[in-house]
């Protein structure tokens, strides 16, 4: 990947309330993306959309959801990415893929946010050679709200992937940048901010943890959140902390392992309501009180890694994101383009790389 | 932590169905330990005990348990390992406690397995010092049994935090130990084993992680178990495989991040049946039902982080157990006793480190 910087993309006024959105390369195909746009038109009459992909298919696919033509503009990109294509492979020969085209709209400023739900390891390279890294930022990072016990009902955590690597600067911009997404996409005004550690004292001994907890110490009062310090893995759920920063690796496997984990609790529970005869009937008195809880934990209501650190902002969508994924990631992208998500994040992380060069 | 490695020590015959007991340092004291003793005598009437602690007060309360006296040899021991205590200082100064005394036994060949509630890095700093590591182990492992979909019900993971870093030689013989648990302790014949890693293609792309794969590909055959390549945190409570491989800062962060998932999700579940009138009856119907579930995702029944790489066998049972889970992890350790466990695994670490520097 490119170590360059460059300018951001600037956006013209048009640009404002428009989203690109990369049609294809979701495992359920055009439909289910052109059925989400359809759901979130319904809650945002003022959203529009730059869709890219198979224009004849993408056309006929609009043209059976009522009124949703008027917020459309179909973009042909006759290529698609598929989950299995290296992002190395698709830098050389993706120049027509929708995916490419959609972050394209993005660099030239016909949009603000990116929204797909393709191949995560293509999107982001694509995103990094297409919208630069940000003045400051050597490491990209992904972040995801996470259920949590916190009033908002998330976390936010960052990087779940981005990158397997992190130093200890990394470490300092993903808790600038963390800070930057929970004001901006949980609407808090002073972010809690751990560090991810394991728990013995003994442990806590990987250099670049240690560094990494005294450089943002040093940049927390200047930045507007508080520190608190190392964390643990039953935080990730907990109410301890807003964000939670930490290496791809261990983020990705954290991700993973909380998913599989909900996922297996709420198969056990299922089997146990269809146990006995008195379980069926309860399952059914409780039907209301569990749909509630399945909401609360359902990972679509919360579908959409944020790609942070670049020229532009890219919400990577679940791979297998149905009509109500699809919306709730365009939803999150609505509304941190209408935060000015993007202009937040960039100032942020100048005004932060210029203190910590001041404090050296 | 010292390098040397050591002979075994020689259980003596009478030291066989005999564990040696830490009773004090856990967080509910030496009467939830002695509880959870006489709780597993009424399950295995032929397990013998030498229990370490303040003699009066373990005497007392071995006294109030009927016939529990005469499975119980009490052996005082001053002090205690305070939670807070630093495994260093421990080492310097704990020679009295009842944590020393406690492995101390298993070193002398009086016991079997020694099984305490005591502070996690200093139960494997005293264990390192006096029973030393296996030859041809580097770095001894933490293995636990986590809920999963497979018939037995659990998977193993190693490592959970005996220490932060793994190199490829560590993983291979965390895969080595982890097979031999899952023989002994899961009654498998022959295991299926994974490395734990991130799931991009272009990602799995740490140096030692690749190494590891090789290199465990080719002892696999050999050592009687089915590797399965790179698995992701999802398979950690699936059914793919029987053994996840990973280093102790990755396997710590995972067992905190699961643990604390499951237990918001059944914290939201218990709201969700206190929600409305209709739940709540429906929470009474489906009593037995979720007890059941409860009881498959309950910590307490899979109790015990077994220190793999020894020359001796130490059960680390979780510092809050209750009665249930010290009988648990008593239990788990008579299980390990009584199949020879310590000198399965010490032949098996044998045999691969000979293949794999034959293969050299």
């Amino acid at each position: 990947m490119s170590d360059k910087t460059d300018s951001a993309p600037v956006p013209s006024k048009d640009a404002a309330g428009v989203l690109s959105i990369d049609a294809m390369g979701g495992d359920l195909g055009p439909e289910a993306v052109v059925a989400g746009l359809a759901r979130a038109v319904k809650s945002i009459p003022a959203i529009r959309f730059i869709v890219h992909g198979d224009k004849p298919v993408l056309d006929a696919l609009i043209a059976k959801r009522r009124g949703l033509s008027d917020h459309c503009t179909v973009r042909h990109a006759a290529d698609v990415v598929a989950m299995t294509d290296k992002p190395s492979q698709v830098l050389r020969t993706g120049k027509d893929t929708s995916m490419w085209s959609a972050v394209e709209a993005v660099k030239s400023g016909e949009a603000t946010v990116c929204v797909s739900c393709g191949n995560t390891g293509a999107l982001m390279a694509v995103s990094m050679i297409r919208l630069r890294k940000l003045p400051g930022v050597n490491r990209p990072a992904i972040a995801i709200l996470w259920p949590s016990r916190n009033p908002s009902g998330f976390n936010v955590m960052l990087d779940v992937g981005a990158d397997i690597r992190a130093d200890a600067d990394d470490l300092v911009q993903y808790a600038l940048m963390g800070t930057s997404y929970a004001r901006n996409g949980l609407g808090l005004d002073r972010p809690r901010v751990g560090l991810l550690n394991v728990g013995t004292e003994e442990n806590k001994g990987r250099t670049e943890l240690k560094e990494a907890h005294d450089k943002i110490e040093t940049v927390a009062a200047d930045n507007g959140f508080d520190f608190v310090g190392f964390v643990e893995g039953g935080d990730i759920p907990g109410d301890r902390v807003d964000v939670i920063v930490t290496d791809g690796f261990t983020g990705n496997v954290a991700l993973k392992t909380g998913e599989g984990t909900a996922r297996f609790v709420r198969d056990m529970l299922g089997e146990a309501f269809r146990a006995t005869p008195l379980s069926k009937i309860a399952a059914l008195l409780a039907m209301n009180s569990l749909k509630r809880l399945s909401k609360r934990i359902d990972p679509r209501r919360v579908n959409g890694g944020v790609f942070l650190g670049l020229n532009g902002t890219v919400v990577k969508s679940h791979g297998s994101a149905d009509e109500m994924g699809v919306a709730a990631a365009v939803q999150l992208a609505w509304s941190l383009s209408e935060s000015g998500f993007s202009d937040r994040l960039r100032a942020r992380v100048a005004a932060a790389t210029a203190s910590l060069e001041k404090a050296e």
